[in-house]
């Protein structure tokens, strides 16, 4: 058996909410799981409040292998992730002495409690200092705390990534020029032959060169090529516009 | 007291999960229910699996005044929106006469089973015919089931907004040019002597023009005023490259 492995990902995030910033970290740690052959099986968007993030991480933390926050881990007012997560594990916020001792040689003598809030962690914390990253990553239990500025959000992940590998899914792509009401009991067949298969139907509105995108995938190949020749088999031949 | 209205969002999609497709309905809708003065409080992003939609439809419908879903509506194998909304409802999904003489009217004698089910819907729905669309938009208590194409999305909830809205939100910003943690004490003290306000700090990397934007916000244009005003007393004049 391929070997998987599923995520869940809580992004903490009035302004997302609010609809002030579109979230661009949610497709991007979605992208990069996937060419990591991680299944990430959730996204969940809460407001930055304590209650919220600790529920979300009690749920979370048991039902993923791995469990990635975005945001809420600056110094203002509204950063309450550290404390959500902590609450979350039942442990407790201390301030590490290694990060303490970083922001007080960044700032020197204009260091003051904002400042020094970045330092705290949750206990039993891991710093992950791989990767080009300026500040540690911080790792709690199977939790990977990554800030919301996409930048920084992505540059983390990079560091990251090599801890995060499984077997990796293959993809092949049908477009067809036919309405997804005139294919789906080609699929609903497909499906019932290979149930193992993950099949998705994409309708496109007002491309000039196909109606639907058809994704078939497995992180077995040969069991992902026979369901695509099945398919194909079963799809009209000027049905399909081409293939991937 | 102004008005509110809470709301969820849950959206249906594989396609989402799996990086395929950027989620642009999520915010979409977050800035149409802005303007509406309605509170976006919880973006949920699952599989398109029944068991995932039946706990979060669950979850959401007492939790929130208004739920909308997004996506899982059309005919294919991996459309079960419908069925996991009956499910955490508990009610049955029935087949609706006047959906399907209008999809026999479309389809003629090319209707098939397939083509049939999008006229399923959960026992008790609504039909909207308000708007510009061409199929009716369905609502069942508090739930509004929308497709997953953005189009649609969209063409549908403009339908509906007029049903929907709460007492607006007020926003006032100020840009300023000083790091986060340099502003940071400010923003706490403002929060202490106006904790009902929103307030937002959102650093943005490599700008020339400023370094954090600070969005106040509230229902209560007075209260909102007030704090805006304090906020502005309390930070460095030079530290506001403008307000709006």
């Amino acid at each position: 058996m391929p070997r998987d492995r599923s995520a869940g990902l809580i992004v903490i995030g009035n302004e997302i909410l609010s609809g002030k910033v579109a979230d661009t970290n949610s497709t991007f740690l979605a992208r990069g799981l996937r060419e990591l052959g991680v299944t990430l099986r959730r996204i969940l968007v809460v407001p930055d409040e304590l209650d919220e993030i600790t529920a979300a991480v009690r749920e979370f933390k048991d039902r993923y292998d791995v469990v990635f926050t975005s945001g809420g881990v600056g110094p203002t007012h509204d950063d309450v992730t550290i404390e959500g997560v902590a609450r979350g594990l039942d442990r407790a916020v201390i301030r590490h002495p290694h990060l303490e001792s970083l922001l007080r040689g960044f700032f020197g003598d204009k260091i003051n409690e904002p400042r020094l809030k970045m330092a705290d962690v949750v206990e039993g914390t891991e710093l992950i200092l791989e990767g080009s990253v300026n500040f540690p990553t911080v790792v709690v239990e199977n939790i990977f705390i990554l800030p919301g500025i996409p930048e920084l959000f992505e540059e983390k992940f990079n560091s990251i990534r090599q801890r995060l590998g499984a077997d990796p899914f293959h993809l092949r792509v049908i477009y067809t020029n036919r309405f997804e009401t005139t294919i789906a009991q080609f699929l609903n067949q497909t499906m019932a032959e290979f149930p193992e298969l993950m099949l998705g139907s994409y309708p496109k509105l007002n491309d000039p060169e196909y109606r639907v995108k058809v994704t078939l995938e497995s992180k077995d190949r040969d069991y992902l090529q026979r369901a695509f020749a099945r398919l194909l088999a079963l799809l009209p031949p000027d049905a399909v516009v081409r293939t991937e």
